[in-house]
């Protein structure tokens, strides 16, 4: 199996899903009694979980290419769990629509919360599946340079990844507010510069 | 024709098509009077044909790179038989969507599972016939590692894997669910990791 | 400017593009008083048209990725110009959807039909110059061996591949069928293996 | 972090962002009592908005390329920034329906032209920031063959191309067909070949 046609692919897959999440962005029905400006604004969750949904797709999309460039080549396995990863980011724009009409009804957005925290939990997951894969159960696969110490740091900090991801499921009992608000933090994290350095960046 | 560019079209057009399933993935309407829970529950055969066609698609572009692998060079025929392939392929978000609609309404699917099935016949059919061109009608352009014996067992390989997508459309006449369970079965056996290995993979 | 990278970004487009064509088979609603079997079959025209789009954009795709063969780099005016061609062919998809749509109407079809074929005329006068721009104007930008008599071929090739468009376009008078038959006899005329070999073909 | 993946996922992000203009181009309903000419006729907002739209990504697209021709190297920082920068690209098509929809609308028409002149200033300062941390922070990043006195010319051009969509947001005030006007000025100014060439484009 080709890497570079892999990553085009998965670059494909990814760059769509993104840009679709710019379908929930609704131009307001200028036949509406309301005014544009009172319509717009009422709207404002669609453009919340726009701005973390695509900041959120972007990190995975950093963190895949930073995963795929650790692997000197790719497998019948590795590329199936890739498919299955695509598969929990190209659910996201769903996700996202289904949290912000809620938002916006007021009614029955729990349940959305928790499907939308729920669909980040399963694409993070998908991703420790991958990774894990990668690093443990296909050495030979791995650039030598990457140390056994630097692979335990990866997969530790994959785990804690998805720490906050159950707590925004599970948040959703409380307010889908709460939910969005912790994966809006998640996305700000991962954003700005890493404080703890990533020491395998530097040996590629 | 420039077999680099040929692929990244493929993986582009592929790319689009897989993302554009998560389109039949529709939010339910905030207005209606049942609860998101169960609006959400009744949506299950949409979930379910998501989530086999995404795997069919993902295994249809690992077969295509596989193929294209093959070759060191591609020419018109090629490149335009590979023009339709794609135009098979980019049909399956909308038959996906048809079996769908009509497993949810309960009427009308016998139909929608046999264009379901007769979809993916049909881009299995264009797939034989790229292969059996590349491998058949152009042997300068087959990398030259691979034996005619080799060639031999992709071409049967290719061709036995008609038989449970013919089976799949005609089960349509007894159960739309047979249809979908037939899809299924395809996608997770070509999922998990080959029994017979592919004497040609490791040439290359 | 980037040669590889405007090829990548005109792969993408199109891609995009094509596949966009899918989105014009509409899954008839389950609530209507019409058997399946009668709502897909009136609705032929889509898949007429969609076949037929599709074949045009593959082999737009085939042109492009010939013309961008013979040169060896690109710049400003040339990747501008491509910009311009690529908006001609993202308006395929839109035109497609109006001629089927009005021939399923049976009214306004005329016009429609004229609109399609017009709008394959426009993306062939955008092709045209885009390729008068890189061979006559720009002849440093070109593979050096490609000849002078050879590039005659190209241009005057390019010219004729106007006249079915234009004829199809004024067809539209007469009925929007024929409009329909001369753009799918051009597609299928194009995607047979040319009679009259190409002789710059051979060159790259 | 891979410069070559980074251009493709860019290139994928404003190739769907570009052709999802395309879905603003809506197919007149045939049940309409009004001619389908007529129907055409009055959409002539979307039309113009969808070119002046395409022309202002295609640049987009050609600035990105170049100013990403002038890094040797990517890191964290200027990918993350690439994503804002992508985030603001893809709000282009629901910016520009929302202008076309209120232009035929005639009403809520100057909030609608302020809110496109806004996208397309967002997307311009997004720009700025991007270049600004290239050129400014990142001097290790930089081609070393481009001097400080390109630099500052590079910076103040692109400081320049920020003062156009300011206007056309405060004009917004005027007529929404102010606003349409500046932008469709910019593009032509940006598509016409350069007056004052780019002093390090030769460079390149």
């Amino acid at each position: 199996m080709s890497k570079a046609r892999t990553e085009a692919f998965s670059d494909g897959v990814i760059a769509v899903a993104i840009t679709l999440l710019a379908l929930d962005l609704h131009v307001p029905s200028a036949d509406s009694a309301a005014s544009l400006a009172h319509e717009l604004g009422a709207q404002w969750p669609s453009y919340a979980a726009y701005v973390v949904s695509f900041l959120t797709i972007g990190i995975i999309w950093i963190n895949h290419h930073a995963m795929l460039r650790r692997v000197v080549a790719v497998d019948h396995a590795i590329v199936m769990l890739n498919v299955v990863l695509l598969m929990t980011v190209v659910v996201i724009p769903f996700s996202t629509a289904l949290l912000s009409e809620y938002l916006k009804a007021g009614e029955g957005d729990h349940l959305a919360a928790a499907i939308y925290g729920g669909s980040l939990l399963l694409m993070s997951l998908a991703f420790i599946a991958m990774n894990r894969l990668v690093l443990v159960a296909k050495p030979d696969l791995v650039d030598q340079r990457i140390t056994e110490e630097q692979k335990r740091w990866l997969l530790r900090r994959n785990a804690l990844g998805l720490t906050p991801y159950a707590l925004a499921t599970v948040a959703a009992i409380l307010s889908a507010y709460v939910t969005l608000g912790i994966c809006t933090l998640v996305a700000v994290f991962y954003a700005l510069p890493a404080t703890t350095p990533d020491p395998t960046s530097l040996d590629m």
